[in-house]
């Protein structure tokens, strides 16, 4: 048994920590809340008990066995070798430590050996990342993937619990004629989409699309996956969904991809072509899978080796809080 | 001098037309507007004259030089015949006779001259269709396109008027905690995405994507291109987005692609990264010009060839209306 820190636990991710941890038999006896001084006060009801909320310091990890960061890099960097001090395994949610070769980057359905040999920390990868790889995985282990090429259609939730209140605002604004004015996102949200706002490197490729590159290929542990990103923002409150587009090793059907994926762990196929039920975000929300559907041949390889697939899974809970709550259970065992 | 009938005045795209002629020096000098008997009675202002709908019928074609029909693939089906009967040019927005060999599927930026070689009949493209083809074709004809692998963002508007209705009903009764109740799609549409719901062949595409492919080869004159489509509905009012890959005969630069398409007719680039400025429905909408942006190397594709963009087009105007008057003013000439 032990004794669980929650770093942000008044945030998007960190609300849903609280709320998975209900759910789960997890040996965590003991639940801390933390977050900034704004925050302190606040209570929260973890497992039936009201558990206060206090403010983040480095003395906040006395006897803390595990701690679950998602307040963002930077505090991760500030705060997680405080924690590391006291004894404390880092399981972090930020992008601070994901590709640091002496961090694990973990999704359990994938890598959870890789746990296993951690200095500390343990990194979440990106939400995007979780929700494609939890799909594509079953199929490179019995047919390697070559080369992905992935469009995203991602929720607001990405970008926290403010980001979600403005989509709703603005679209009241919309809808009363009033003027929108964006706050947390550059460019309206509201009956719009625009590509991801994260800073873009000379080859024109964004923060966001050079995660689901390089976490991919590092949790996969196969640098040779050829893969392309273009991530989208759309009005969706929660729930990301993916268009993906896959090469592999040798041909391979539609029918296999789907006797692959039905018994994938963390996978549910959504895919009822007679009554056009494929994944939706709504589908998709405050659920634990990764829903997939739209599995066809990719009619633009003659050779058979192209698949097409539609994915959606919870920003909130596959993509962030519920992996990072599965790794505690792994390290917990 | 000609007298234009527009079929199907009342509805989105028709009240589209109406409007375009206003500021288009086209040789029309009369125009008569058409539609179901439920707006019979309608008055509409076309170029400051105020027209009366009138009730579509077999005999509403006499002395009629051009018609565009917007009233959906049955009532072109229907009609079509007698407006040919009467000596009128039908310019057809709906899918009817699209993929019929002996009518030429135009768009204007691209194969003007097939508009010359009809039999009464010239079809509109679907508007996915267009508003990629006018982005790909200027780079198509320096450097032959091999591979498309598009995925869509498509608007509501894309399903007409009631759909954008739908849209903004249920965006209210979300925020405001009442139920959604679907009508005009099949799914919730608010705060949420899902594939495009037209009926799905035995190959898993469905009809949209399936029009993308088909009517892409006919256009650009070239059965050999290979197409993989994926087409999304999302919370947008009106223009659509595509995130498009495309693989060329020969290796090509982002700059070189900017350098064509800087002078492409029907494009304006919006390729900020500095700002992270790209293509937005918000910005497309009532625009002529499809707008392109995050041109940049295809970094799944080691030998150069690949390219990934992401467009945006007004679906109601470069999509549907625009498009349908430009056909009409190479006609007129």
């Amino acid at each position: 048994m032990g004794h669980l820190a929650v770093v942000g636990a008044t945030g998007a991710v960190g609300v849903e920590v609280c709320e998975i941890l209900d759910g789960r038999d997890i040996s965590v006896d003991r639940v801390s809340l933390f977050a900034s001084a704004r925050s302190t006060g606040k209570r929260m009801t973890v497992r039936g008990q009201s558990i206060p909320v206090r403010e983040l310091s480095e003395h906040s990890f006395e006897g803390v066995d595990f701690a679950i960061f998602s307040a963002g890099a930077e505090r991760s960097r500030q705060f997680a070798p405080a924690a590391l001090k006291a004894g404390a395994v880092v399981v972090d949610n930020s992008s601070a430590f994901r590709m640091d070769p002496n961090t694990p980057l973990v999704i359990p359905e994938i890598n959870a050996e890789d746990a296993q040999d951690h200095r500390g920390i343990i990194a979440n990868p990106n939400c995007s990342t979780i929700i494609m790889d939890v799909a594509v995985w079953p199929l490179h282990r019995v047919n390697p993937v070559r080369r992905i090429i992935v469009s995203t259609y991602q929720s607001a939730s990405g970008a926290g619990g403010s980001a979600m209140d403005e989509l709703r605002t603005q679209s009241a604004d919309h809808l009363a004629g009033r003027k929108i004015v964006p706050r947390v996102f550059p460019h309206p949200i509201a009956f719009n989409l625009f590509s991801h706002n994260t800073p873009i490197a000379p080859d024109g490729y964004n923060t966001e699309e050079r995660k689901m590159i390089d976490e991919t290929r590092k949790i996969f542990h196969d640098a040779s996956i050829a893969i392309s990103a273009t991530c989208i923002r759309v009005p969706v409150l929660r729930a990301h969904c993916e268009s993906i587009n896959l090469t592999f090793d040798r041909p391979i059907t539609p029918d296999e991809v789907r006797g692959v994926l039905k018994t994938a762990p963390g996978v549910e196929i959504v895919d009822d072509r007679e009554a056009n039920r494929f994944p939706m975000p709504i589908a998709a929300t405050g659920q634990d899978n990764v829903l997939v559907g739209r599995i066809r041949q990719d009619l633009s390889q003659s050779d058979g080796r192209g698949i097409e697939l539609f994915v959606s899974g919870d920003q909130l809970r596959k993509g962030a809080a519920l992996n990072a709550v599965q790794i505690v259970e792994l390290l917990a065992r």
